[in-house]
């Protein structure tokens, strides 16, 4: 694998910023290692952080390069400080930044795969509640979301702050406004995604063309938020920032320690999953919300991911 | 010179973060380079970034590895996104991470020296107004401080808003409340620490052992705000994040180019130094708000600082 | 422009090694800087260190990222420790490595244009003597190439080792062999690559597609050594790690301080040149073996660059 | 922790280069990580890589960070190429830069211990070659050693080359000179090391104030070679960049799993400490050569350290 620390910037943010990419490359001899590469551009997977880290902090907590060079898999790793995965009501796009800019950006600076069923999405805590943000609101961009530990119940964890800073965290997110039935609830989104008649639903995987301007991201999530299902996939762009969507939700994958405190939010997410009749991998061991739980179920994520094995 | 990525975890933001440090190194046999060290720790330039950089950004856009070579000067280049280097009413302690937290940390991994002699500050745009900031809260820390392109009157800033997203910025940090005759406001800094009379002066410089935990920043800062002065040094902690005060305003050193936006902004600050009868070097040129301006400019300062040949 | 630090592995070295890279980026709102675009993949420039320096150097010591960022060009800068850009007698296969295997790596990682039009080489000292290496063996990649204060004659450097470890890195890159008349001399080099018929040359940028192996390295060397000239292109790789050769030289550009002891090489370089009828530009200034003159001469090779405004 | 990427320029090398450094820093709100520092300068583990590696290798293939997180502990990485960690025939002085240069350039860079009872070494095949090479020419530097999966008997390694690559590594690490009963065998420097007699014993670890000239290696390194033993210290230098010697052999810790190509040489080199009556820790388990066995035997290594709690 290659291992880049990118420093670009961002127009969305208006801000200097960082990315660690892992790229697959074929190295057989290596010593210890192995390789693979694949015909063509590779699968990607965005592989999102927590609360208190950056885009240097799976890399540095796991062995994760090492896991995904036999896989041929590229990893994109972003950074969003504090954020909440939200375009702050104080503060920055970071939403719009992540969900819009960043595949435009990595697509015009690395060969990867722009093909749904090669798109990826995991994370960690406010990572794994990001992922599947993601997923729920660009269905058609990928094929597998994974959440590790996530932060599914948001609008629940307003009221258990865990640390002293985490009220600031929040205020700056989202201010006085209420999450529960927006765009920034998951289950709210899982709501629309699997309520809404297949035929006339937009997928935003598909409209993100404006995409680069902040300001432009609530509207565009909102009609995200409607965008699941087996809809019809329309207008892709030839910019080619996205993934074809075949409709549908991505797999799903959710992960979380039984000692983790955020382990009641998941068993209700996992529970409303069920109710909605949505098929999904569900993956409740024992652990804790740290590093040995993450080093384990990253595995087990990738060992999960619907790799092709070749294009279609 | 050594350059460092230095990827570390800030406890006051929360966050992990980073900073690119310039270490000095003796390199008589690098090729097209000179190099030099001093005996015992290196005197410190910590160099603020504006608006939409990052810790990567002198470095990048400038030469300043090669200036800063001969002069056996170490350089920290820490980052904080658009705060304006405030403790934002909505986000995060920026301004407490770079005063209190960041020369903690840069003393506990890097030998640099903790003496006030040797330590210096400066920064553009953004970086100019938050090295001015610095240095007139605490004056006993520094020898001297350099305004490139500063932002130096902030408040009226606000009024006039350059790009789409600086309201929003300006929101994050301030929120609804006045800058005007508060600690965030140069002129209001210079003000009283030109008017307070000398003997009752405190240096907050002295007294940032606290400094760590969020929150206890504004306190702090206020009671800095008025430490200027020839005030006696007192208290100075023996975990020496800190040089050793001798009263005093630091050396400072205003530049811009006549044709920057912030041109007008830089001569009333002046003007405002000449009422208060501080003494300063203007540096008034032909130049714009842009990098070709910063590259000259940062090496006037480089030549100005009043760096010590020997320890006194 | 991001800037990308990319830890690689190379087959060819059988090692982890590094190389910097710098991407065209679109960037409206970053202060003080310009950004600039192309349709397409950007024209990329591989840019050459000296002896003792590595990837990272150019951008320490210059501005090159703000002096690239408006030309919408793509820069690489690999690592070949004090090779002397050669397959090492005793050591690694250098040569191999940035003529061979890096353009592949770099072609399979970012998305760079294989067109000749839009491929460039340049370096400095080691590095001058490095591209111009590069250009004459393989003349069908380049469009154009340009020496800073080359070390051109290399053979006669031999003799006049500047420094106490000079003498054992010649030893480790040539052994006891004489480098006057080889592939590694560029004035035979150019008197092959102007004195074979036009209708028989072979044009190695065509056949570099064994490459990743050591050992191929050698040959594939030597039949390059004589293909340039107007030869036609014949065999691109679908793999397409190269651009289509219109044949003839790849422009000229050799420059060099009068104040540089390597001055006197580059004089008879230009003669050389002269004497075969090949067009060069050539550049002697004022200027010594220094930063200050490669600060000043690389802004001088971009502004000459024959960058294409739109594909042909 | 914090993890740094240093790019500094050795003399003896006459190169540019790079090391991973591992700080420690207490993060009581970091998620997911404990943190730990101690009272005053870090104790310090020199890690270092394989063959084919760099020192970025350790990182991007383990959670050696985390492992070490709860420590206190710093960890230098260093690259030294395909080196063999030797002074090479043919190439570059890398085991002079390694044990001379290296530990001064951490010291004047970083706040690190100079106690012996803070100083460790390890490494992983070439590396726990490298790692007991130092720790017997250098008893005096180091607490403890070890050597994860070593090439232990690395003058028997010529007749069994693995790789294409490994016959020009050796030719240029040692040329035609045998091995076998030089300073570069580690048989040889044990039976020196337990033969001398205690009183007479000089200690390199104390003399290494020379060192940063290339050449002077050689010597300084044969001296070491019979610097073991229980031996006065003398002539610590104020500079300080080596521990304080008590004499003896540091701790050694010899692991290697018993499906690895390495293994009969490790069982050699163990059943040689027990003949010379040195005890060390050997732990031979299932395992092979690569990072499955790497990862998992760092961590016994790190359980195994001497860290002293307290200084003496």
């Amino acid at each position: 694998m290659a291992r880049i620390r990118c420093d670009f910037f961002s127009e969305t943010l208006g801000l200097s910023t960082s990315m660690t990419v892992l790229l697959p490359e074929r190295a057989a001899t290596q010593i210890g290692m192995s390789g693979s590469t694949r015909t063509g551009d590779p699968p990607v997977l965005y592989l999102l952080h927590g609360l208190s880290d950056d885009d240097t902090t799976w890399l540095r907590r796991t062995s994760v390069e090492r896991y995904v060079a036999p896989l041929g898999l590229a990893v994109v790793m972003p950074q969003v400080a504090r954020s909440l995965y939200a375009d702050q009501e104080y503060g920055s796009q970071y939403w719009t930044f992540l969900s819009q800019e960043l595949p435009k950006v990595c697509h015009s600076f690395f060969r990867l795969s722009r093909r749904r069923a090669d798109t990826f999405v995991a994370g960690l805590s406010m990572g794994g509640y990001g992922a599947l943000k993601w997923a729920l609101q660009q269905p058609g961009r990928f094929a597998a979301a994974a959440s590790l530990s996530g932060a599914l119940d948001l609008a629940s964890r307003h009221r258990h702050p865990q640390r002293p800073l985490d009220p600031a965290t929040w205020h700056a997110a989202f201010g006085d406004r209420t999450v529960r039935g927006t765009d920034d609830d998951l289950l709210t989104l899982l709501d629309r995604a699997t309520s809404v008649p297949t035929r006339s639903r937009p997928d935003t995987g598909n409209t993100d063309g404006a995409g680069h301007g902040a300001g432009a991201a609530s509207g565009a999530g909102a009609e995200a938020g409607r965008g699941a299902g087996a809809g019809s996939v329309a207008g892709a762009g030839s910019d080619g920032d996205r993934a074809d969507g075949d409709g549908g939700l991505p797999a799903l994958w959710i992960g979380c320690g039984t000692g983790d405190f955020l382990y009641d939010d998941n068993v209700r997410f996992a529970d409303a999953l069920q109710r909605a009749g949505v098929p999904a991998t569900v993956d409740f061991s024992s652990g804790g919300h740290d590093w040995e739980y993450w080093d384990r179920a990253i595995r087990d994520v990738l060992a999960w991911l619907p790799l092709a094995p070749t294009t279609d």
